[in-house]
């Protein structure tokens, strides 16, 4: 739609929204009129939630996750492993594997992978102090939990070299078929490593 | 996901934001954290666009259309002919005609249709002060462009014995087969009302 809005505001209003990702100018007019068939407080509510977050925000100094205070809930837990350290590409990482329940280590948030294509390079990743932190010596193991991309690879094996004359072990997620899932249904290099790093029954 | 947020602050934005349709807590959380990467003043300038909209918009007081001021510009224009009233649905309603660049008239926007299912009787819409409008003399005639839905139906059938005693023209917009369509994937009742309302071509 190739439209003049009948509102400087409403057009404004459009136009900041469709500045999100998949938002496009449709959508974002879908979205800014709803918010103007309800009470102006829903608006406000939003606004202000989005302004409190962009001006207090934290990140935690130790591992990087974004936090309200200056170290995080998870660094900052003593009952966390400290000789288990999950490498992470961003905040959802760190939220998916908590997700799960079965993660008592702390993590490392790199804040993106090597990707040379974007421009990325390790210098922009939270890389240095992750080899500052294994340094330290507190920590046995660390866990790469990247996506099984190209980028993702790439840094799982800069990480690799990086870490090569530490002491520390260095694991990565197990791939293999989905729980639940069907066998017919899983692609081919899924299905592969899966019987590749196939586990022993016990008898 | 069920998890915990590492933060109130991204708790609460992500949870304003899946207040808003078709945004659930997955797609707020990836919308936050878009925002989260970008410099501040990207989420600010949402947070104010969205503040302003909420506080400072303004509704025509003659077509009840958006609009920074109490008249809007499309009522304030002399250039429009004020004899012709295109009733709409919603501000998209007008927004979507005058997109098309034909009509130079007036608008009245209802602010929703008639629908019992909802709770929407003729007392929630703008149905009086159309009714108040017309009778003042200068409008001749009244386009319905509601959409052909149940509700858009109703809601003209009620405008249409509402304004019955008046001498006002009332049309409505032609159905038929969309300009650049295919006969053979047109709807059926939408082929049936093109047949029904054929167009005579000059000789």
């Amino acid at each position: 739609m190739n439209e003049q809005y009948p509102s400087m505001l409403l057009k404004r209003a459009v136009g900041e929204m469709s500045k999100l990702p998949g938002i496009g100018q449709r959508t974002a007019l879908r979205l800014v009129l709803s918010l103007l068939r309800q009470k102006p407080e829903v608006a406000l509510a939003l606004a202000d939630s989005l302004t409190r977050l962009a001006t207090e925000v934290h990140y935690c100094r130790e591992c990087h996750n974004i936090s309200d205070n200056d170290i995080c809930d998870i660094c900052a837990n003593p009952a966390r492993d400290r000789s288990l350290l999950c490498v992470v590409e961003n905040i959802r990482g760190v939220m998916s594997i908590e997700s799960t329940g079965m993660y008592k280590g702390l993590y490392h948030v790199l804040g993106g992978v090597i990707s040379p294509m974007d421009g990325i390079g390790p210098g922009q990743l939270e890389m240095d102090s992750l080899v500052e932190r294994v340094g330290r010596g507190e920590v046995k193991e660390v866990i790469i939990a990247l996506n099984p991309t190209m980028e993702g690879d790439t840094t799982a094996f800069y990480i690799q070299r990086r870490l090569s004359n530490t002491p520390v072990l260095l694991t990565t997620l197990a791939r293999g078929v989905n729980v639940g899932d069907d066998i017919e249904y899983t692609d081919e290099v899924t299905l592969g490593r899966s019987l590749t790093a196939r586990i022993e029954l016990k008898k």
